[in-house]
């Protein structure tokens, strides 16, 4: 294992002090327990707090600041963060209009973000992600993975949130956006997490894994390594197979198309599989009103790209556009 | 080599094509011969244009916008662009005010854009970058090369060119910045050029190349893997004693810090380095008053990270923060 690290103990708490200094502007962070906040506490407004496993930056505390999110409690590379760290930070982001908890659904982080829900003092609700199509069940999760699509969430609930909407309005917009997104994933590497000091899963030079999740969890199956367009365009059927309701009952089929690299993917590859996507979904009589193309939600250093495509509808378009300021996700500011 | 391609010909094609569709709200793109220009055409203006192989994504399309360039020239991977590229680009984006074109320096871009400037039937001029403090000579290269420095003069002249400046104080401008620039880059792995199909340099899982160019060149030795913060010193002493003289006549002491990764790196540890260059910059007396961290020049899909620090002054600085909006680079629009 070759990485930048002193020692895998250390490793996180490093690098939130550096990602804390580098965004000292936006945010602040907070330790024992780990949490990190906007740098000035937004009023009257409900608070978003997401949080989960390290490894997946800039999810989720990349996306912290005006429109998106007020906290995020980061775990261990992988590992889910622990109730205090939701209790703290929730009594220090609330602001009178209760809490909103942004949660991707992994078994341990749902228990975990259950757990500080039960001990909160304030109202609460709280939105679980599973845009994954790939697999119904899989290591770590009960039911469908939340993985890239989070962010289309976050980005949506968070600017929702902005307006003074109240609780229930915020879960229910989550809860809508996440059920018109799917997304899947394919790995051409294994991701190495620094504690194990190996690779998560064996893969030869000639396979790859469709359908993979963001901690290297087994996907559809194990696959002969092709060329891209073939790859990209079973993504596109198993995503489209998924949305079928959805798309069936949706008048303006204009979609919010996501290419996203899973660490260590060139962005040129990405953009390749971005122009045979938008390709397909075109054929398909959609019309991409909106595109995002980069590492927003990785699997550490895992050589991959996931696809997610998100239905629009005028609300959702209406809260993409609309101002956001964070460390990773930023316009209109 | 496993990646996401069709075919090696048709890569860059498919790609820009890619990039094109994605941010059809802020770029053109021209095929045969390549180039990629504002959507908008800007008036009465410098324009700004810039080049070189492709592989260094998202340097230089993805810095094409208002407040930096206003066109790039790809060439194929780690191959220059021609002539007849930057010649048509510069007819196309040309605003009555002359041509700048900002070249990294490797022999053959530089050959070609003199050549192209040669052509050209407008007023124009050239900055060289080379702020790659690891070696003086190298292949490609005659003196110094231009790496993740880049970034930094095309932002602070490109902003420079919107507020109407002239040709020679653009050209002066980026010549300062450049001088005022230092940057070093260390591999933990290769990158894979697709067309080689193999990685361009042998490397063990207990060396890293200190001082690696973004085309695998050579550094200044192949040493042994140690801690992250250990390399980072290593690298900040580099840097500074390259800025030594710059900093000896500097008064603000203010300094902007790029921790760029260099295509396979995680963000955490890219964060992790920021945190300990800071700490190190700020035991040398010198204010951190920017920053800047993710894969801003990378080398495809190389393991490893650059480290860029530039003395600011008041000029360099208020141009740094002026409104930019384009795919890689955005703030205050």
């Amino acid at each position: 294992m070759k990485k930048f690290i002193n020692n895998v103990d250390n490793m996180l708490t490093e690098s939130l002090s550096g990602f804390a200094a580098a965004h000292h502007d936006l945010v602040s962070l907070h330790l024992e327990p780990n949490f990190v906040t906007r740098k000035h506490k937004a009023s009257n407004k409900v608070a978003i707090i997401s949080g989960g496993g390290s490894g997946h930056e800039p999810l989720h505390a990349g996306y912290i600041g005006y429109g998106m999110l007020d906290a995020a409690c980061p775990g261990q590379v992988f590992t889910s963060p622990t109730p205090d760290q939701m209790l703290t930070a929730a009594e220090t982001v609330h602001a009178d209009k209760g809490i909103l908890f942004i949660v991707k659904n992994y078994a341990g982080d749902v228990m975990n973000f259950e757990m500080a829900a039960e001990m909160l003092p304030f109202e609460h609700a709280t939105v679980l992600t599973s845009d994954d199509c790939a697999v119904i069940n899989s290591t770590y999760t009960t039911g469908r993975r939340g993985v890239a699509g989070t962010v289309i969430v976050e980005k949506c609930v968070g600017s929702l949130a902005e307006t003074g909407a109240d609780l229930a309005t915020c879960k229910a917009l989550g809860d809508l956006v996440n059920a018109r997104t799917a997304s899947i994933g394919v790995a051409l590497t294994s991701c190495t997490v620094p504690a194990a000091g190996r690779p998560t899963f064996d893969i030869s030079d000639t396979e790859i894994e469709m359908g993979v999740g963001i901690h290297g969890e087994p996907g559809r199956r194990r696959e002969a390594m092709r060329e891209a367009d073939a790859i990209v365009k079973d993504c596109i059927q198993a995503i489209l197979a998924d949305l079928q309701a959805t798309l069936a009952t949706d008048t303006n089929k204009e979609i919010l198309l996501l290419v996203n690299g899973l660490g260590a993917t060139p962005l040129m590859e990405l953009y390749l599989i971005y122009h045979k996507a938008a390709s397909l979904l075109q054929q398909a009589h959609l019309t991409i009103a909106r595109s995002l193309v980069g590492n927003y939600t990785t699997a550490i250093d895992m050589a991959g790209a996931s696809i997610t495509v998100c239905v629009l509808n005028d609300t959702i378009k209406t809260l993409w556009d609309a101002p956001v300021h964070t460390p990773a996700l930023r316009w209109g500011c």
